[in-house]
């Protein structure tokens, strides 16, 4: 690790996170893979809905972005799934492909037919999910994670197992079960799955080590945003020791959606020192085809990928900008290449201050000569973006110099 | 605290957030307020103008909610914000109203016209910030605080001191300055400012426990979401003793936002058993409202206030939603009028499933005598949710349904 791993040519972020007190107890796997689940959990998001092609599409630009494995699909769904499946499972690409099934010997045949290397295996975990919203027993529940899992191995798949609603399970019964299933069937990895996105981040840590201790296999974080805490949760999963996080493009899923994969991938990066190999500048791409296919948008200030973030109008983050001229990382987290983004641009509305009605007259090629000029265009500039509830363009701009410096472009 | 913390008619959570391992640490203050700063970070946003009579409209909403105290804007900004902060002040509100400061004298005397309770005085505590951006000597920043805190508690004024930046200054250095400040000025608290939004969910409590060590003051969360982290460092802090947070209407604020309300409150009610007093029942209007003011959407996922979190089309789920009845947290994490949205709705899709539509045909009173039928059924509406690429209507389905059994509506 470098000897200032909270600062780079490309981002500056906080040295504390680096402290000897603060990392103390991390148990930080030797490498972190992404797992991504956009066209399968991403995709159950209610609404969305990508055609084949569509599905081939985002996969091959998630394997141009280096993300590891892909999650292709549930081929049950329909035979477009089942195609797509397919047909990304022949790709040719480097990510591994892995598809999703429930705990049934039949899902696992059309894995097995889509030609994919892996499966994950979902089951309901928590008794009263079991006994509530599937209306089995809990041996039920077992014996097909015995039976499914060890088929899937023996016809030669990776099986990661999806403990559906793990944390609202006692954490006793759970590691029992667990337990069970792993000796009886076969699980490469199991998922710590927070299916309602409801643990908190400090017991996130507690849960993993738990696992962890008990199993004895790899693990991967399958966490939801409900409550805001995947990228947290993810993170403090990593530094207990998970291997693999399970991410969507721009967080799409299931109710408030899975954790998203661009925070998450920073956060690693820039906060705990560990690069997982993800090519960063291609998120802002991404997101956008995710995005245009799921038919829906983020916000202009959606973390990483929001269309806004470098866009400056406070006055006083302004002046920052222009004093500090190169070292854009005084002034922003990181830089936008980093992630595929615009360069920083300084905008004029209601908030801005003098020091940005002194660029744009710059930009524009415009003169003064008294800093009364200034204020009385910064002035109008405010008035303007009241008027307008929004920013000014090129042209509100000039018609408020001129009218106050009639030979300023002179 | 009740028995079962985790559950209520309301929601239901993970056991584990309370388990007597996780909540070892836990220093919880006896109440957590919130401080909004929706009308003045939360505009600061590039491109987010609200009008006087906008923010007096948000500042009551926010106040009918139970939000604690509201910082109504910075009077420097603009004659307008002077009067919309003077407006709110002088509205007869339950919630403190505080102003934003810069560490000038004259920005103090701004508020005091105001006739706000408090300020929030804003000094850069990073000292390459200070020399870089500010381009000062880091002397100045401290006499400038001394200065404007005495000065703003002189007059009457609550002081919440806001270091900027602290985050990326030395530790050494902070406490150094923060008790300088405290020391030769007057705090009556201060803000933990994470103003990159570049801590580790790790690395804040260890700040919040060394600056509550060292300063002895209340604490202030004051987060912002480039890394996704806002939320779950909020809670962290507050586990760890901070007592009021500071967070923005749907996350709004400088680039990626402040840290959202909604999602902490929440959390800090179904995770972390601390009952704000918020009315979370508000949050789905409340939201709305400032959307509207602040001309953006948000995606149908956002946590808590997204259109679609009580939809569902997955078969899966929609099976579970059928056999849980009226037990709704079962598949929920909490029921949708605890944040004020509307009752959950099966909708159809290409992701559905023979559950889903057999209760589309009981809601529509259409009848049918074979299982093929809703096999063949089901099979058909994934193919027209394919084609029209979203989820179907009523007619969509009714047309499937006749041509598939023509006296279904007998």
């Amino acid at each position: 690790m470098a000897s200032e791993p909270w600062k780079s040519e490309q981002w500056f972020g906080s040295p504390w996170n680096f402290l000897p007190e603060v990392v103390a107890d991390f148990s930080l796997p030797a490498q972190v893979k992404v797992h991504d689940v956009t066209l399968r959990d991403g995709e159950q998001q209610a609404g969305i809905v990508f055609r084949a092609e569509e599905k081939i599409k985002i996969a091959e630009a998630l394997d141009a972005a280096g993300v590891h494995r892909i999650e292709a699909g549930m081929p049950a769904v329909s035979p477009s799934d089942k195609r797509a499946v397919t047909e990304i499972a022949n790709a040719g690409l480097d990510a591994e492909i892995y598809a999703f099934s429930r705990c049934m010997v039949s899902d696992v045949e059309l894995a097995l037919e889509a030609g994919v290397s892996g499966v994950v295996t979902e089951v309901p975990s928590s008794h009263h999910l079991i006994e509530k919203a599937y209306r089995w027993d809990v041996s039920r529940a077992i014996d097909l994670s015995i039976e499914t899992t060890s088929f899937a191995h023996e016809n030669g798949l990776k099986v990661t197992f999806f403990p559906i609603d793990a944390t609202r399970a006692g954490m006793v019964e759970l590691l029992d079960d667990l337990e069970t299933i792993a000796k009886g069937g076969h699980v490469d990895a199991i998922a710590l799955v927070d299916t309602f996105g409801v643990v908190s981040p400090h017991a996130i840590s507690f849960f993993t080590k738990q696992v962890k201790q008990r199993l004895n296999v790899p693990l991967e974080a399958h966490f939801h945003m409900d409550f805001g805490m995947g990228v947290a949760n993810t993170v403090m999963a990593v530094a207990a020791g998970v291997e693999v996080v399970q991410t969507s493009v721009a967080g799409i899923g299931e109710r408030a959606g899975n954790t998203p994969m661009e925070e998450t991938v920073l956060a690693l990066l820039m906060l705990y020192g560990i690069d997982t190999g993800i090519k960063t500048e291609k998120f802002y791409d991404l997101a956008q085809l995710v995005m245009d296919c799921a038919n829906i948008t983020q916000p202009p200030n959606r973390p990483v990928i929001g269309e806004t973030l470098f866009n400056v109008e406070s006055g006083i983050i302004s002046a920052w900008v222009k004093n500090v001229g190169d070292e854009l990382t005084e002034t922003f987290p990181f830089h936008p290449g980093l992630v595929g983004q615009a360069p920083p641009k300084i905008v004029l509305g209601k908030g801005s201050g003098l020091d940005s009605v002194a660029m744009w007259m710059d930009k524009l090629g415009l003169t003064w000569s008294a800093t009364e000029e200034v204020e009385q265009i910064l002035a109008e500039v405010k008035a303007r973006s009241l008027e307008k509830k929004g920013l000014l363009d090129e042209d509100d701009f000039t018609k408020i110099v001129t009218a106050i410096i009639p030979n300023a472009a002179a």
